[in-house]
């Protein structure tokens, strides 16, 4: 990926993820036993350390990079992905096996707590307390959008509107979140580009899960669909195809993910998350890093995985 | 409980106690949704407050009482029985259904994650990072606990050490930290009295699993024995019965639990876990609130619920 190799040449980003990923690994390795095994895991498993990245560019060039936020915010997103695929049952994690179907239930949860833990122990260290309060703040939100989320599954009549609100609370709130973290709370501006770029990464995700582009890093395709998630792709297509509202609803799949490439809903969806990447850009006037946070908006919504 | 009525009398603690409660209502309240309502749920269940009266009898009389790090103690008490229960598939929760039961499990996971998230954010305000970093790691211990017990599941010949090594992680490192946290870390000595307290709590809460005591507060009996969990008096009960090792092995119950009455097992836990309260209030020389603590430790150990 050109572009987010010239959004890695940003002076001191490269020794940055470099330093966060040995951090990493102390921060999990620090108690030996089975929750840091999933840890450890977890971490090998890699990941694209977008949020990491966030905390790098919204930090001031002339200050000692914040390597205590890039850590609680990558160790908070870690501990979520775990908990999902263990409440989910989901299998495989970027192709490789979940924690909890690797370690059973116990150890995965066990290994969730670790994580939250040690996010708000790292954290701490850095000691500001307001920052100890917006992590948390954003960790709630994770929490309340994954219950929103369940509340929302088998649901057809889902507003856009409230799909919109589940975005930012179980993925945009964190990307907010490093992003005032990086600024160290003071920048209102990157606070809105982050949560705006983070509904614009969730809609392209929730995308990728209808074209199954995404299969050649392990994700299996039409996951929502089968899950009753009804995603803003899903939603636009189950209000033009009523196979695809059935199976939405919880009826028979029927072909259903084929069908909703046959709908206007894949393109619709594409110019929302254009929408919402462009609104983001527009809030990096006078940014020290505006020409890399310009290129992480559109690889953010031009990814293929 | 008159034992319990005299330690309130303690200047300060019923207000203190009656503060907490209404924080805790308020933290819980803050974001409406599933997971506020599981944890309102949770708070209206009740519970000895333990923790936070840990918190309260560590301080100083002359100090502002450390509302703060009681309610954060509370919470991640009250996260882990959230996360306990739906791990271990657990129907009922002090004679009510538990939170996974009532809500489903993603709503049982989604508010543990918010109530573990609160606490850090409730310590966070009281501007105290170091007191931060020590409820990260007890809820690290926690977790620990929590995996170690799933590691000794159905395994009779687990050591009395590594039983004990468990109590510590899994409730007696909350203890010490709510006596840390209670005495603003200044205190090594409240530090140990807690460890120790908390050991000599888990012993009596194992010995009343057997014993059925509990039975009264919604409890049911033999759960460890049911589930293979190797307790103190399950273990001692296995080295001199047959019938309760396989049992503990996760053999038929044959009525061993009956068995286990039968045995020195719970005379012989008994002593240990009154030998540990002994051993905690040894830690006691020259503290504020001597008396009280002293009464609390007769208490755990002479509950019967």
């Amino acid at each position: 990926m050109t572009v987010l190799a010239s959004i890695r040449e940003a002076p001191g980003l490269e020794s940055y993820l470099d330093e966060l990923e040995e951090r990493l690994q102390e921060t999990v390795a620090s108690h030996p036993g089975i929750a840091a095994a999933v840890g450890a895991d977890a971490l090998a498993a890699g990941g694209k350390r977008l949020r990491p990245m966030l905390v790098f560019l919204a930090s001031r060039p002339d200050a000692p990079p914040p390597l205590a936020a890039g850590v609680a915010v990558e160790l908070i997103h870690m501990a979520t992905l775990v908990h999902d695929d263990l409440i989910d049952g989901a299998q495989f994690r970027r192709g490789r096996a979940a924690a909890w179907a690797a370690y059973g239930p116990a150890a995965a949860r066990a290994a969730g707590d670790y994580l939250f833990a040690r996010a708000f122990a790292e954290l701490s260290t850095a000691g500001e307390p307001r920052a100890v309060a917006m992590l948390a703040e954003a960790t709630l939100c994770l929490a309340r959008g994954e219950a929103l989320q369940r509340r929302q599954t088998h649901d057809p009549d889902t507003t856009v509107e409230s799909y919109l609100e589940r975005c930012a609370l179980k993925t945009a709130k964190l990307f907010e979140a490093a992003c005032l973290l990086g600024s160290r709370g003071r920048d209102v501006a990157l606070g809105r580009f982050g949560l705006t770029l983070g509904i614009a990464f969730q809609i392209t995700d929730d995308i990728l899960d209808c074209t199954g582009d995404g299969l050649e890093t392990g994700k299996i395709a039409g996951v929502d669909l089968r899950e009753g998630t009804p995603t803003l792709p899903l939603l636009l297509a189950a209000s033009e195809d009523d196979v695809v509202r059935r199976a939405l609803a919880g009826g028979p799949p029927d072909g259903a993910l084929v069908r909703v490439a046959g709908t206007t809903a894949l393109a619709r969806s594409r110019a929302i998350a254009l929408d919402y990447a462009c609104r983001a850009r527009a809030c990096l006037d006078g940014q020290f890093h505006r020409d890399e946070l310009e290129a992480l908006a559109d690889l953010v919504v031009h990814r293929h995985s």
